[in-house]
């Protein structure tokens, strides 16, 4: 097996780095969800982050780990999500061009927000791998350097930091539930809390509507799966990362996935009794403690990482009001 | 003039004594907030405070202020709100004896929690003067020792607490937005902020629907006003606080009242841009610059106290799906 470049030390040399630049967020103990979930409920609120989600964290650590000339250049992403966004600010909060390469169909809003960061934006075709195949071709011809939402290396080192954090507030933590789109956060996470202590159990948490590392370990290699629409709209992603993939093998306990009832459900939780606003992405975890998907004790404690707020908020509203709302691809 | 018995030690004292029992809530920093309101934007969350709700501060500090044998008789409150379920947790965290005296029209719900707290409730009549006489008569009959939620200078001390936090996490912060009810906030976080700093200004705010600091201001005295339903029923209150109503004649700068369209916007203002479930009267200080009741300055730093989060979710969940919502007395 090859040896992977991503360590402990990788991720404390982000957290010094990117730290006088993000939120150091809390961990909120959540006494009135103990109840609901059978166990000792710890909350690590990345809505609270600079631009309402962790993806600042890795956006961050990519910029801040570059050459004065790469950042002169400039980086690249596709992302019309919120690791476009967290690379928008990262790079106006450094003074570093950036890139963002959305589908032609994407929202207005959202084209809108990371023009608004100062980021230059270009339409590309809607299907993924074409899409990607033009990021490329750009990134080439203008010597932008590629900041990866989930396959770069540094960005998951940025994303780890929120390991680190949570054993600071926690060091007994025995129990860290991350959500799984690409893999980006929790192989960053897994890494740090598993190197500093390979007691602590890490779950990674995926809808059913797109589970291909449910799908992976069982298999024993990466598989491409079918994506369907799903209230955890963040997460949708056909295959693991190619490189976060190794990392997950090594480090992550086990993966389960979680029906779009029970993200409802984690969703009216947290605003009720946490009264944070929770993307349905960010609420997996829960949601699979809720779908009895895996099991927990009363005595542990248990982290729980919420990913992001960053949702329509009329569609917060519905789901609170339990009216009905569609999943998204 | 008398004597004001609270001072900025008795609020020092009260925090050191509270420590232990409650949640050191972070002062946020919401820049997303910056363009909406036209000022440096910061939250203080207490609806991720024990109980959801500031008030557990207040009736902490009371009963850690009480002797071994004032505690073994117990002590007796009159609200079916946050400062009835304080007083029943910290009597629970300290073995103290607790009775609750709630209208005999009470919802279950509020019942029921408070007992599944280890509170004795007690019924009364629906008025509140007649209930007030109940209560009364039912300290009186058994030693009790009076909580109440406003007029008592150590509760006031205890809630002062949040006044402390802010000046530690934000010494030149130049303004704090206060709700305001019977009073008991306002006059604790105004002795603590106006004795360590005098240049930094105290707004209250109140509903439109019921404005008796902002009508007694007027006046020169305390008076009595009408009280309409409003989102902000937290805040409903017929006079200021006997107690409170010098301390904020001496320490606040204004009061303004908020038109319950205004609430209705800074509750999905919090929602979207600060992702916190705010109950609406949390929201009065962030309606008053939406509804231009007051003016702040785009340096200027600005502190919102967010009071609580208890309200039902799903009619949070219609406040931010833009649907109808009824104000409640």
């Amino acid at each position: 097996m090859e040896k992977i470049p991503l360590c402990l030390d990788d991720i404390c040399e982000a957290a010094e780095r990117i730290k006088p630049y993000v939120v150091r967020t809390p961990l909120l103990r959540s006494k009135p969800m103990d109840k609901f979930l059978g166990c000792k409920v710890y909350l690590k609120p990345e809505m609270l982050q600079i631009t309402g989600a962790f993806k600042m964290r890795g956006a961050m650590n990519k910029i801040l780990s570059l050459s004065q000339e790469e950042r002169d250049r400039g980086i690249i992403c596709s992302s019309s999500g919120n690791h476009g966004q967290a690379c928008a600010l990262a790079g106006k909060m450094t003074g570093t061009h950036v890139v963002v390469v959305l589908p032609e169909d994407a929202p207005h809003v959202k084209i809108d927000k990371a023009k608004a960061l100062g980021a230059d934006v270009i339409l590309g075709p809607r299907l993924y791998k074409d899409r990607w195949k033009m990021v490329r071709e750009i990134q080439e011809k203008n010597g932008y350097t590629m900041a990866h939402g989930y396959e770069d290396y540094t960005v998951m080192a940025g994303q780890g930091t929120i390991g680190l954090e949570i054993l600071e507030d926690l060091p007994y933590i025995d129990t860290i539930f991350v959500p799984v789109g690409g893999g980006g956060l929790i192989a960053g996470v897994a890494t740090a809390v598993k190197e500093i202590n390979p007691k602590i159990r890490i779950i990674g948490v995926q809808a059913k509507a797109s589970d291909g590392y449910v799908q992976s370990r069982k298999a024993g290699h990466r598989v491409e799966v079918e994506c369907f629409p799903s209230l955890a709209d963040g997460l949708g992603c056909r295959t693991p990362g190619e490189n976060p993939y190794p990392i997950c093998e090594k480090y992550v306990d086990d993966f389960v996935s979680v029906e779009e009832d029970d993200i409802k459900e984690a969703v009216k939780l947290v605003a009720g009794e946490a009264k944070l606003v929770a993307e349905p992405s960010s609420c997996v975890g829960i949601a699979a403690i809720l779908g009895k998907e895996i099991e927990v004790k009363p005595d542990e404690n248990v982290a729980f990482i919420l990913t992001s707020g960053n949702w329509d908020i009329d569609m917060i509203g519905k789901i609170l009001n339990n009216e009905h709302v569609d999943g998204m691809l």
